[in-house]
């Protein structure tokens, strides 16, 4: 079959892009009408993609007031969802009047780190470890290096990793409001490149194997941080819940329970119900990566009930990787939905982390109301054990 | 903050949707000029948002020809991928040269199953332990209560876990075209009302507890499939290797067994490079659930070098969940996608699976070789060890 | 240096023994004169040792009794340990004391599998499936096969597991009293050889490729069973807590949520405390094979607050490896701790590891308020959020 | 059933013990004649058991000669292993000779903690973080409390994780030739109750909250090191290999492969063949803690063919706990067998950890020799793919 038409010389045109639409036609039938149907200059997604040939129009909706009170995102916010799941919208806002209602969700960023990760080998494991120790010794002459590639990422600090004759470092970099791959990328193969000329016994190196992780859940994102590491915390009291979910905190506390111990058997990335929804969705209306999610959808859920029982709810999003600069956040839609949320430009992806963090909490409670209120059955005794 | 307006009466026109813009922008200040531009009737997004707005536009492009030895898809496809991640069309696309002219890829749908996995709770663990031999015994009649719900879904097994009081169930399912979620969870929940109105020592019993797993990547799953379990290999001549990717079939060989390492170490949910490129930007397309990232994103590498010298090279995706039916496939811009590859409508969905799978194959190499190209260096030998 | 002295005509004899030491002593200077002093005919260890030297003398003491309801194990026992971790047996005799009062410790064999699992290679992953469809059609023979090489070993099942161009099926056996490693191994070997008879695709297969898992913890193995699964419970008074243990049930309970993080987060095979300690203790008093620690002290526990206030606790080993025949269960000092069990024997194994079980849940429980009486500090709230 | 006699004066002699033998015989029927026959001196066990009845003969063989080029230890060492698993001793032995023949065994010891990690709980998660960033400040304070209990232990660094409200911090500390489990516990505690006096927002805490992780398996234990993290390797001629083992390093390495695959599928705690038995022989026979079997014994392997065709081969422990000094490494055999290694007494600890390293390596090849010389079958080709 012939190749897909491209333009050498200025392949962002709506010519081009019509080209490439009548050629898939003819190769395959497909109308490509509402393809075609876009809003913007082609121009403006170079950068964003190779052989723009038209869009995917995703439906999109608000669900909010959100009420939330973190270091930047501060007061009520309406959040763009971008889904294709019936229900999701509404799920999520039925989560954030629940929130509202019980005085906001408290969020914060904790951590904030991205990252690469080369492997060096050596002779054997004794070399690899002498390594380790030199690049201890030489890590302000490694962090200029990196930093010389940046006007932006900062090294951190450097993590290592030691298996057989190997030795992993994984480079942790600040990288402002760029999600920063690419960014921290380049810096370390800088750093790497000095690293290679200054020692000698390395007998050969990768830039990244498997342990930054990218676009993959991993156990240790989940404990060092990749992206921002974003805690959000809400106390619900129990009439509330009973009001608004026809549940109560003694019995979503007992379904957490239940849950989490079915997780710890199936060995998830997240003991919590669905973040993947309300991270996707977000995601895709203000222009992150959407592969991301895989990595980003990671969960920890820590519930507890009160003295007083009410139920304490927190999710800790341990690797959410945003961006409000670079990547899609300034293409026509997902530009349009960050300003919605006041965070488009410089300075501002810790609120928007903090937001998304906000949306999560809400989908959590809303789903586990949801399956409670319709689902749980007891045909002894309603709320648990022994009444 | 006010409410987000809706319409009870009808909430899917375009008026309903310019009012909630301008409500939008009223409270944001953000224009939604770009969001306003779809091109279909939003009548026909019911059933797949709420609070319809209007859409994201994300940009489209296709790579290909994809060549593909499947059992459903056979010979040559372009594959269409929403991604707003520069440089990811044009490596697929790259990918795809490279196999079409090793031969094609060979792709097969191994597994197929779609569960929900209730828990139900007793006095102690022998009572949950007798009512797994019951739940064995009672198999047939279970069946068919939840069968009765749905036109097209099979019970096929149901697997038991057990800890403490506890006994989990996890019903596996057939479901045609459609991914299913929706479907097993009724068809399962009927079930359940049936097994509690029978079984007299049931304690308290919950539809879904974190043993599905929904939305989540799990050992479990990567072991006993969701959705679809799909394997893509390829055999990679050596001189190919070297002509296309400027590299060698012992170098990517040599690579993937420290990248396996990295893996091992950092216990990532996925040994392979970015399978969640390609699953992303094709979902988006082809209108397929975008959370699901986080689950079918996990994949499996295996490659080897052959006696001859060339490279034969696997992915599995154990837990790819797709649907040519339902859900978002019918969507305006997301059918034409489905039409390009001929995927659109019933009897296709395995199609559509082997076509990813192929797809994410091409991805894995193409990366790969990139790496090894400009980026491996070696100071002392270049090919590994003693070399 | 010299090799270590063998007698091809008969090695277990007092005097090889001796020939030995002095072999050790003169190359080494270790007097091995404590090492010397056994008490039994070596011709007894035939079969559980290669170059019988001598002895190593652990110190042995009895905690207890234990309270126990099992199906098999029912009263009091008193129960051997051996070790040299000073407490041990203190804090399990305290344990035992804990459950003893509050009415003893329910236990239940609840799954029992031993297992041996090839793996299986075929050109692609279409003949690794088709051959897996085969293998199910023909259960009935391969278990024919499987069973002719044991008097005592029964085919229960066979689990299947795919990735890229391989099966890898995993035979289920129930063994008897033995543990029956080699009992299953002889049997699947058996089994594959006729499998290869008939099955022309197989390009290659092994015995096993770690889906076992043999002497190693595994995900698989905690989902799926190896050996017994062990589930311990045991409801703890409120008011005995406090007066024995000098805690409450709901310090206990707030500190098991804190663990159960902390698991999480670290990864750990086990979210209790420390059942490596008993299960290794009673392991080698009573002749189990001491390497499977490494398997068998994987738990899971489970607790609750129950409505009234006291303490729901239970413990689940899902790959507890024990045996009342074969190994080393006929050896001199370990058949006589069998016999104080009175586990010594066939037809006993259930009872044994049910005594194990239980033994286990009172050292949790011993540790868990040993930790709290002393070392739980709260500068703000002794109990916990909000009191 | 009446409890266990005890002399509250002095419970460690032989009078004691004879009295609870005759006590469980009268009770149990179990004579106990072998477990009474002891060479030592009850006294010596105090610190080691309570309850002293008597011991657990473990049959005692010697492997070797071991030949180590460790950094401490250097040369041929015959290695004394107590087991009751018959082969286990020949097979070692068998692999010994084979590394031998091929140079040795190379083994470093890379990295070297003990900890214990207690958890703070806080309001919210940013108290939590703020925390944090005192702990960091506070280092020197906090190191010199942890030191002023312990004339040995050296407080490393803090590694700080965070979930929801809590802070986990990993205290890491070099603890001399003892393993240092309660060393490193008193010290922390000593430190946590100087925090606590300092920082008000503490809402509570506890020592410890499997994060550490004592006598269990975990990822963070493998990324991060608990006790000894020792790496192993050895260069295996091909020609060797099909002399001893009768198979071929391309073999060894393809079943390895597999094996690798069969790991990552199970989600093993190792992708090794069997440490957990030289673990435990050595364990066992040198009076190491046997519990720690459990984190012990897991492993990570990394082979390779080299260019000759050779077979490289590392097995690298991460969490090997063991001492030369405190616990049973005084006792009466234990000590015998330290000495037959040169290892007993102060500055010896490293030199053990690199004979047991230098021990495991040797199992698995000997191991995996044994699976592929008579069990590896092939119906069409007999080394892999394509031959």
């Amino acid at each position: 079959m012939p190749k897909i038409p491209r333009h050498p010389d200025n392949d962002y045109t709506p010519k081009a892009a019509d080209e490439r639409r009548d050629f898939i036609r003819r190769q395959t039938g497909a109308e490509l009408h509402h393809v075609g149907r876009y809003s913007f200059d082609p121009a403006t997604v170079a950068g964003n993609i190779e052989g723009f040939t038209g869009v995917c129009q995703m439906p999109l909706g608000f669900a909010g007031p959100l009420l939330v009170h973190g270091e930047h995102a501060r007061g009520e916010f309406y959040v763009p969802m971008a889904t294709t799941e019936g229900t999701l919208v509404a799920s999520y806002n039925r989560g954030m009047r629940l929130t509202r209602e019980a005085g906001g969700v408290t969020v914060s960023v904790i951590d904030d780190a991205m990252q690469r990760a080369p492997a060096f080998c050596f002779a054997d494991a004794r070399k690899a470890r002498d390594f380790g120790e030199w690049v201890s010794a030489h890590f302000d002459e490694i962090k200029r290096r990196a930093e010389a590639t940046t006007s932006v990422g900062k090294l951190r600090d450097i993590e290592q990793y030691a298996v057989g004759r190997f030795r992993y470092l994984r480079f942790n970099f600040t990288t402002g409001d760029a999600a920063g791959q690419n960014m921290v990328g380049r810096a370390t193969d800088a750093a790497c490149h000095w690293i290679v000329s200054q020692y000698s016994d390395i007998e050969s190196w990768v830039l990244a194997a498997n342990m930054d992780t990218d676009k993959k859940y991993s156990r240790l994102n989940t404990l060092n941080t990749r992206g921002k590491r974003v805690v959000a915390e809400c106390v619900l009291p129990d009439a509330l819940l009973r009001e608004r979910l026809h549940t109560s905190a003694a019995e979503l506390f007992t379904q957490r329970q239940i849950s989490n111990l079915g997780s710890l058997m199936a060995a998830t990335n997240n003991n919590g119900a669905h973040s993947a929804n309300g991270v996707a969705a977000v995601f895709i209306a203000t222009g992150q990566d959407e592969a991301n999610v895989a990595e980003s959808s990671s969960a920890i859920v820590h519930s507890e009930l009160t003295a007083n029982g009410d139920y304490y709810y927190s999710i800790t999003l341990p690797s959410l990787i945003v961006a409000t600069y670079g990547g899609g956040t300034g293409l026509a839609t997902q530009r349009e939905c960050l300003e919605a949320l006041g965070c488009q430009g410089r300075g501002k992806v810790r609120k928007l982390a903090e937001i998304i963090g906000a949306t999560v909490l809400c989908g959590e409670l809303s789903l586990g109301g949801a399956m409670l209120a319709g689902e749980w059955v007891s045909s002894h005794e309603r709320y648990g054990r022994n009444r």
